[in-house]
């Protein structure tokens, strides 16, 4: 529901009620479009201030007083100054006390303080009820009504009516409220907004190194050989020739990075006989950012997709086929239909499909609003069962395109063997592994593990004392 | 989850406990299916009419009493009544006092009363607390429990405790409560489920304008010019060739006006110098509407990437090519290898499918689920960086397209130029003006104004007094 | 947001506020998990066992009482123990009067008791105030701190102060709490983890089934028939031309059946003249299922559109251009342009590319959080309008694409017609119902019926006597 205030005016109060009056601290830039926000959705605002005289800038009906006459006002004050001013605030104790207090401010770097913001303020006044709020919300969205990013506005608190309270007021102003818990939470909500991207920096960087260096392969291969031992130019390659083998090959390697560290976790977990001790952290952290991984595969696989199917639209392709004819015609060589080419050329390209398709399946059920929608057991099913199969089906494609190719020596150039043999390299590994770890005697031991059982004698005992627990 | 009581009994309550009594004034189609939902879902329903007799329509054990017995019968009533005919409830003040009254009425247009219906109830009872629910729930929906769309169902009152039972209730029925906080709200609610899509009208309006006048350019340029001066019946190309022109030209056309009215804030804001002063009303709605610009952009330029990837099937395209073969034959003529024309046909196929990449992530990133997993410092790195590099990718996509023939006289037909052209003019000027913005004296300036920095004397002192505040 | 406590460390207390402390009976292997992910987030854990001694595989600072004791520290208490083994709790009565018992049980099967685990403990602990919580959560998913999936932890209880506690102490842990209503609530929220796509499993057989008819088809008439009567060898059809018969054929026979049952409970209304009389089962089914039969034909459409656009990359198409080419030049036949053929040819593709492109829009908008965004107006207009267009634009694309040959007897194959043929039946037969349902005569006593009018005398009776209420 769009439920924005942009009337300038504010609601006529035709009601008897009379409108709340919220005060605000501070008449810097949020401060004031946090203001004039408010004024629109109908409440009277009281700005405070260290001197009262610049009310030109501000809501026409808005006033300005001291800090210590605003704060009487208002049983609800916004803190819209930096941390660094907070100070003075211990003087107005005796004015706060009982008040409630929204700490909206942010820092200009990540755990820049021993403990947030807000929960400075709340020792700072120790007799108001501190609520983290708004710092999610940027200033310029809130005036110019461009609030289609975040609606949301994380808001905690240990008191849990003065949250009531201010989350009342954010649904007032059209946004969206998002209850995170006690005041413990407010360092995440203040770096919250400090982000950017981090569970995709680890992906990007890593694909952007894969492609780099197939790029850089592919270039030697197909164009500098070519130029140096042919004296043939073949840099139009670089458009489109090349980056189609570039990208499939990312999206591969990326794809079968995202079932390595399952079947390395997998392994560690059988050979140390419990699953109650912590992988190391390079795993843990690739683990958490395998959906990352998986959707940067699919994106490769996209431009993959794409540039295949230009193909036939390419003028070099139509030169060729044209040329290809015209030979034959002046050679007047025979050319019969070979079944085994058409069997061969159309299954690569059909596993292709398929593998395409069921990864475009994954990466919609990645969608935030529909794996939320998936319980945990319809999203193992997915990700791990249908997952494996898009690998299959992938590397099959990969295998398959390849053909006998892969094996005759003429294909190694400088003996550099094709970019696509070492693509090859860590999706079948993860694959043959696979296969072993689901055999039954490894996959039964791996399962009991998972289940809470340790190899060591101690364990067994507890695991039969604890079979009621869950 | 899906959870709905879809068994027609009512739930068997083996547990001690009465089932909890909700009244329903009115016996319409939306009282009976929100009686029967509710009895289903093991509510004891009871009735309050004009006349007690028609219960053969209702739910078996639902009563139907006079309206001042059936409120006695419950501390819950569901006014399923027309607003013209709230009158009466001024009678049973009495009797409603201390009750809660769910306001469940729509209008038939927009803001048709001064005051939502709801607030209008508290008016006429005002001993009551009034909580607005279940008015954007269709009573098709309810019985038929096809609720794949609007399980949400917003909520809003000025009595806390009130509105929690209420939305207790909407829960019980499978329906997700949405607080949209004091009765004030009730007014939006109300207008909610009478909108048709409001922001997309004019993206929608705007892009069929502009596949109309494109189409009829073509369709001048490319078959009546053709017929008239060299009797050519090409009418044929109404089917493919000609909407392969025109929704480019309109993707392309879309996607510089989402970023044109950014340029001319940017511009207003420096020739202000001010960003407290509000925009025109035209440019206000534009900006608010971008989000939707851009996604009818990006359906234009989808339907062009697939009218491209299926030219090489068309008769047309297969019938020329062998055409051309034929002729080479006959003519023996020879046909060198350019690498000149491969570099330019690869190089604008490579810039449109990256373009075309950015773009699809572009639109994936604004799907609701998603954006709201963003802060505000990703959304805009997503929206605005990316989308200026998609922006320049596809306007090189274009020019490159053209390339040297733009240039020539012989594209002018009746003096008319190619659509191309005319398509390149908003985003080659959009892509100019953010060149000079960006420069740095210039962004330096606009940067300050958008911190809350202001020309005028008076405000740099203000902004000098302001350091501390946010 | 991702908010988890990945330190092993449990987070300094540096404010002065002692951490809150938690008690779980039980230490198997969820009690555990929870326990170290409550510990890291810290809460201060006691674990309630049969026997006290085997600390040494909980986290070092947690202690282990015996039940009586354990509850005594805390006044939250999961219980973490299998349902078969609730009947000790029994015992404690006294110890857990006035406590908060959080039950996290699943059950091995769906709907496996009479009563959900929650009120079962519930009974058994009268004077305990119980909360079903944490049961959608995965033991392997808390250690791992792999929460893709289900961030969600569904919660009920008929207490709602217990029940904030519980919603808490969920928020700490970096989940996001659902209220889900009282406590009757909890058979659903048992039954939810066992689910595997529940509403999926009738489109997804309907559809192998159709698959498989349709594939067995193809292949008697386009392999089978070719080898016996002509003797060639086309098995390599299997790969890509038959699939991509079989899929469209599927897709649009799907795209049909979501609209059918639409078309049948409108004809049963007529019938019975009201919409108050229940339909059948089956059609209830059915029409419950109708999204997720419109995804998976939107699936099939993807693959055929995928296999259509790599159709001029096959080795037997270029083959058989390239042959073309050959005889022409060798028997120096004309090749006329027939304009006719490029109009076939073109609209079909036309057809097509639209259709698709509406079926794709159709699918974006039944994502959950975009349909969330749409009203029940909204959704309906792109529901019934837009898919009925869809449903036209496809079925016209079919029948162009046959065109004439349909007609001709010379397609039949041991008088078995072209799979196409029979794809059509549906989708026309629905199209020509719902074209008469429209007509105004019709649609008008069918829109009276759907507004709650009734053929009968009675009835029409009470619609005028509540032509007042909603």
């Amino acid at each position: 529901m769009e439920k924005t205030c942009t009337v300038m005016l504010p609601l006529t109060m035709n009601s008897s009620e009379k409108p709340q009056t919220v005060c605000i601290f501070g008449t810097g830039d949020f401060g004031k479009s946090l203001g004039f926000k408010m004024f629109q959705c109908g409440y009277s605002v009281v700005f405070g201030s260290r001197n009262s005289r610049m009310s030109s800038l501000l809501p026409s009906d808005a006033e300005v007083f001291s800090y210590s006459e605003a704060a009487q006002k208002s049983d609800i004050i916004l803190i819209a100054i930096h941390r660094e001013h907070y100070e003075f605030l211990r003087e107005l104790t005796e004015d706060l006390n009982g008040k409630i207090l929204v700490d909206v401010s942010n820092n200009p770097k990540i755990n820049q303080y021993p403990e947030s913001n807000a929960e400075y303020l709340a020792q700072l006044v120790p007799g108001a009820y501190v609520v983290k709020a708004f710092n999610t919300i940027s200033a310029w969205a809130l005036q110019s009504g461009a609030l289609d990013a975040s609606r949301q506005v994380f808001v905690c608190g240990n008191d849990s009516k003065a949250k009531q309270r201010v989350m009342d007021i954010v649904r007032a102003l059209g946004l969206t409220p998002l209850d995170r818990g006690s005041l413990k939470a407010a360092t995440e909500i203040e770096n919250y907004p400090l982000q950017l991207f981090p569970m995709w920096r680890f992906p990007f960087y890593l694909s952007a190194a894969l492609c780099l260096f197939f790029f850089i392969y592919c270039v030697i291969r197909d164009v500098i050989y070519l130029y140096v031992n042919e004296n043939k130019d073949s840099t139009f390659r670089i458009a489109v020739s090349i980056p189609n083998r570039v990208f499939p090959i990312t999206a591969l390697t990326l794809l079968a990075l995202v079932y390595l560290p399952g079947v390395i976790a997998a392994i560690l977990q059988l050979y140390q006989g419990t699953k109650y001790r912590r992988f190391p952290d390079w795993l843990d952290h690739w683990m958490l950012c395998r959906k990352q991984l998986g959707l940067v595969a699919l994106g490769f696989a996209f431009l993959h997709a794409i540039y295949t199917l230009v193909i036939p639209i390419r003028y070099y392709v139509r030169w060729r086929i044209r040329n290809t004819t015209l030979t034959q015609v002046i050679t007047k060589k025979d050319d019969p239909f070979l079944t085994s080419v058409a069997w061969h050329s159309d299954s690569y390209l059909s596993l292709g499909i398929l593998g395409f398709f069921l990864f475009v399946l994954l990466g919609i059920t990645s969608l935030p609003s529909v794996s939320n929608m998936m319980n945990w057991r319809e999203f193992r099913f997915i990700q791990s069962k249908l997952g494996y199969l898009t690998l299959i089906l992938c590397t099959a494609h990969a295998l398959l395109y390849g053909g006998k190719r892969f094996l005759s020596p003429s294909i190694l150039r400088w003996y550099l063997p094709s970019a696509y043999v070492l693509a090859l390299i860590i999706p079948c590994t993860v694959l043959v592994i696979k296969f072993i770890l689901i055999m039954p005697c490894i996959n039964n031991t791996l399962m009991r593990i998972r289940r809470g059982w340790e190899r060591d004698s101690k364990c067994s005992k507890s695991a039969l004392n604890g079979k009621s627990d869950i």
